[in-house]
């Protein structure tokens, strides 16, 4: 099935150009958008009207998920969709580009007359930049958070009112939260279109990325207690320094993630020095840390490994370490049917591509313990997102949109056999 | 000469007492001082009126160095002080102990009638805390700085007022600075008294350091610019990852001051990651490099090789890397004369003491290019200085103001002669 792959682009084009600017958007600086602003609820209603134009019931369930079906909920459809929040001073593309190309799938499918099983879903709080916690909706959704969590941790990065105190505000019933794994009922497949993120699929000139895992990772604070000194007064023998340690740590990290291979990464994205003075000897430092791996076992082995040298950097320079979990997540390996429906749809477009892990974390990630899934990567300019610059082809994620509607095609006839 | 000790160092901490609370420091927690602040100018104000009763004439010269003398303009004198000036939140002994101890000094051979000649000085901001400058006040008695540069580029932290206007609202006369250097005139020795800032005598059990040199230093800023990447999303091999390029920096620093050996240090106090997010690779690195030696030319080939390695580290990684210099000090020789008369002082008292470098600066290192100069320290508890837990014995004090007046007593009948 080919579709009008300049008219869907120029759709896309005009959709992204809408949602990036007010009443969109909360800020002036890229799109800053996070449940339950303003400006995502003037997001929600406006896919909302979309989708009901399309033929879809769409309600926002108790936790302020949208969810949109052209079917019983009894039938089985394939899922589409992804998430519309974005971090503060975010782009255009991340996520809002999977709801748009889901609602192409739609639009495309009601206007043909295919009549598709579908259900698509924009995930609320993706992103983690209203209430600090990533994945929020679809956690809620599998279970991997309780809905009393709502109450009490889950409190707004704004003004530290609790999840549910603003679910509430918006009209939202969170204490039905229980009932929003409902969602994922009847579903025959899951698909996620989103940019790369990375340069991987720039660097190497391809258009799509099929992927076949999505990393677990470890996010974690790391604290190495010295002592503040003069740092002229001080001779070198006599420091405790934790600064050393830290850096020390910091490359001893880099040699772990690539000593463990095979797509292993890990980053120290923060570093904070007390006092934080030219003058005075570090006597503080925390760092934080990042480790991702599609293979749980290598990010626990990067982690204590981490740890282990933390401790002995740490003692040979009298210094003391702690290590906090922030949260961990488990990788999650795809589902080799929707792969493959994925790769017939997009090897028909003959543009290049390559099977893929995906090292950021999607809400697919949690999605796939409960429906088979996939997810399809578009390459965004120079890897770069969450930041104004970010930029994706609207043309390739029309072709895009060529390739999920393929696959639904293909995943429904074969959920009807 | 033996005083009487105990008076003496009841004398010092009932000083002390009184300097540490309202209305000679700005803040609740620890001493804050700082020129032209309140505090300041009733500190100043109350040192005075102790040299007066003491036979001193005491003036303000034009930028606020107190300046006491006890004899004619004409006849040399021996020069003792420090200054009163201190961090913000800082301790009551940095300084002020100098100070204090001259004032004893002065005391007891107003008391005892030994008529010597002496200058006493408290240095204005010492320590940058009022106007980012260190050593502001010797250096313009030492032509290290213009007396211009109060007008620009010498402006208060607190609301960006230049030097010029704040000392003009206090009565000074600051367009008269060229006129500071006269305090150095007819000054046949400098002595400061000052804590140690550095455990090197508490770990060794000793009661002074003879200072015989104070090490220079090179205070800059080193940026590192990479590209802030998606932590999970960018490959190890695809990075530029400005963190690790500053981690091997402050690791290679530590080795080259090691390398250097003779009293040579160096410090990474501050680090900052741009954007600074657990999950972004950062695409900047600021750190500080603080290197000091008794030996410029040790100094400068540290700061040399650091560079260079730092451009090595960024190269490998795609990096670029920008050095910034802030202030860089010569250091200082002190004069073997007035280390001799201090050394048979200390010999005299049967307390241990070595002879050291310091590797803080003072104000002696501006004033050991014009005055034969030198140093005495006491040792503060466990090196802590800059801190309200900073802490020296009153009784030590005593017995270092006896180690002045000996000095003084051994140099002043030298110049007699």
């Amino acid at each position: 099935m080919r579709i009008d792959r300049d008219a869907c682009a120029r759709r896309i084009a005009r959709e992204i150009r809408k949602l990036s600017a007010p009443p969109f958007t909360n800020g002036p600086d890229g799109v800053t958008r996070y449940a339950f602003t303003a400006a995502y609820m003037h997001t929600v209603g406006y896919l909302s009207d979309q989708l009901s134009e399309l033929g879809f019931a769409v309600t926002l369930d108790p936790v302020g998920n949208l969810i949109a079906r052209n079917c019983p909920a009894k039938l089985g459809a394939v899922g589409l969709g992804s998430h519309c929040d974005s971090v503060r001073g975010g782009g255009s593309y991340d996520g809002t580009l999977g709801v748009l190309a889901a609602i192409e799938v739609a639009r495309l499918s009601y206007q043909q007359g295919y009549d598709l099983p579908l259900q698509i879903i924009s995930w609320v709080e993706e992103e983690a930049s209203g209430f600090g916690q990533l994945l929020l909706g679809s956690r809620l959704a599998t279970g991997r958070i309780d809905g009393q969590a709502l109450q009490t941790e889950v409190r707004a990065l704004d003004d530290g009112q609790s999840f549910f105190d603003h679910a509430r505000e918006v009209g939202l019933q969170p204490e039905r939260a229980s009932e929003v794994s409902s969602a994922l009922e009847n579903l025959t497949a899951w698909i996620e279109l989103h940019i790369e993120q990375g340069r991987v699929l720039e660097d190497a000139r391809e258009q799509f990325g099929v992927v076949e895992a999505i990393a677990g990772y470890v996010h974690a604070d790391i604290e190495i207690l010295g002592q503040p000194d003069h740092a002229g007064a001080t001779p070198m023998g006599l420091r405790h320094d934790a600064a050393i340690a830290a850096a020390q740590l910091t490359l001893e990290l880099e040699r772990l993630a690539i000593e463990a291979g095979g797509g292993s990464v890990a980053t120290v994205g923060e570093m904070t020095l007390d006092p934080g003075a030219i003058n005075i000897i570090p006597g503080r430092a925390r760092l934080s840390l990042d480790v991702r791996a599609p293979n749980d076992t290598k990010i626990s082995s990067i982690v204590q490994k981490a740890i282990t040298a933390a401790d002995e950097f740490a003692m040979s320079r009298g210094l003391q370490v702690t290590y906090r979990e922030r949260q961990r997540m488990a990788s999650a390996v795809l589902e080799p049917g929707v792969i493959a429906a994925l790769e017939r749809s997009v090897q028909a477009t003959g543009a290049p591509w390559r099977r893929m892990i995906s090292g950021a974390a999607h809400d697919t990630m949690c999605i796939a313990s409960h429906v088979p899934s996939a997810m399809l990567f578009v390459p965004c300019r120079h890897g770069i997102s969450h930041s104004p610059s970010e930029y994706a082809s609207s043309a390739n994620a029309a072709l895009g949109v060529e390739v999920l509607l393929n696959a639904v095609i293909e995943l429904s006839s074969a959920a009807a056999r």
